[in-house]
């Protein structure tokens, strides 16, 4: 039976969601919904690649799976035929259809994260479930400078979770931006992989440093010595997104 | 015991709530939520007084109430001590105190809301709480130029849903604006007051134009007539936010 490897762009809202990956004990999981819809949909057991999971209550407006189909529907009718299965809170896209070779996590080149902090006095009412509630004053350029020692590649040892285990902690940042837009701030990480917690531990500093209880020359120390004691606090995942994965 | 007049500034997301107004069977509402806030912080039984009611499902950024107090807790404690106590789809923007006779809904001189409209093809994630989904191709000068019949003193029986008694139906709509950002369309209505459904209404009635099956024109012929049924469907809920009410 001949193959075809489908490439879907999802979005979701995490906060109902005990994050991407399919967890043994029956959690609500973004995996776990969209494998029913795609067994309702072809009564095949897909095998889902994605291009990263995502944490219980993190945002994503372009996550990519992919798996193999044998399935004869139409590429068109892909998407449209899976959100009529699917809860409200996750959407697919995008359908199309890529090379055999194709893969959603080993091919990704580059992916970009935002997080959004309010510092409005009170809860937006709109934006709760999208934002981190932080409302402080801070010092947005000393911000940006600790941001600045955080671009390029370096070892993020001091910004990943205790007990991941992965090759090697060294990754390439494109970019740390920090923006404001009238009470909200918007940091956006772009690179070509990411740690565990890592976008949630380099905010937790970063705004640390924009209460200036930190240097932000501190940041070369945690990036020298790998000590992640040295590092803030991680960031609460609500204001998290997963907004585009390259290849 | 001395009492002072207390204006507070509302925002709510109405997707939970049962509308504003309390329900005699004990459905979650804002007023019943607010006032249960009110009698915790003071031990007293307030007369809230709202500047209108929002349906069920309809949200709002700038509500206005005011109700009579002997409470002496000082004005700039208000909001803290109200929000600690309230869920986090009710929040208090901002408490004043107003003259005796300030009355939030008698005095109110001008009310503006806002209804927003998804065009994209499938749901925003982020606002499908906070939009009407509805995917479809919109002549949007049309929709203007049907708009602005509506700008002026009118009768809007027409546009009010059918069994409402008020003593008169005329109204004077201030502005009545429609813009479009990406796959987004925003209307802008403010006016000296609004009847029942109204806004919903003469949004249905403006998507009916864009999508070109019935001219602009007609909008003359439903203030002229009163009839409700030469109108378009009501415009679901979930598209519209009471902004602000100006005094």
């Amino acid at each position: 039976m001949e193959q075809a490897n489908v490439k879907l762009t999802l979005a979701y809202e995490g906060t109902d969601f005990s994050g991407y990956q399919r967890q043994a004990q029956g959690e609500r999981t973004v995996q776990g919904e969209l494998e029913k819809a795609i067994v309702s949909l072809t009564e095949e057991e897909p095998k889902l690649i994605a291009a990263g999971r995502t944490d219980a209550g993190v945002h994503a407006k372009g996550q990519v799976v992919n798996f193999m189909t044998a399935s004869r529907i139409p590429l068109p009718r892909w998407a449209a035929a899976l959100n009529s299965r699917l809860p409200s809170d996750l959407i697919v896209e995008q359908a199309q259809a890529v090379p055999a070779a194709f893969h959603a996590r080993y091919d990704a080149k580059a992916k970009t994260y935002q997080y959004l902090v309010s510092r409005r006095r009170w809860p937006d009412v709109f934006f709760r479930r999208f934002s981190y509630h932080y409302p402080y004053q801070l010092a947005v350029e000393k911000m940006q400078a600790g941001a600045a020692f955080l671009v390029g590649e370096h070892d993020f040892k001091g910004f990943a979770a205790a007990g991941s285990a992965v090759a090697t902690t060294v990754r390439r940042l494109y970019r740390v931006d920090i923006s404001e837009q009238d009470e909200e701030l918007s940091f956006i990480l772009a690179g070509n992989g990411f740690l565990y917690k890592m976008v949630r531990n380099i905010v937790g500093t970063l705004l640390l440093i924009g209460e200036e209880k930190m240097a932000p020359e501190m940041i070369t120390e945690i990036l020298a010595t790998g000590q992640r004691e040295k590092a803030g606090p991680t960031a609460p995942p609500q204001g998290l997104t997963l907004m585009m994965v390259e290849y």
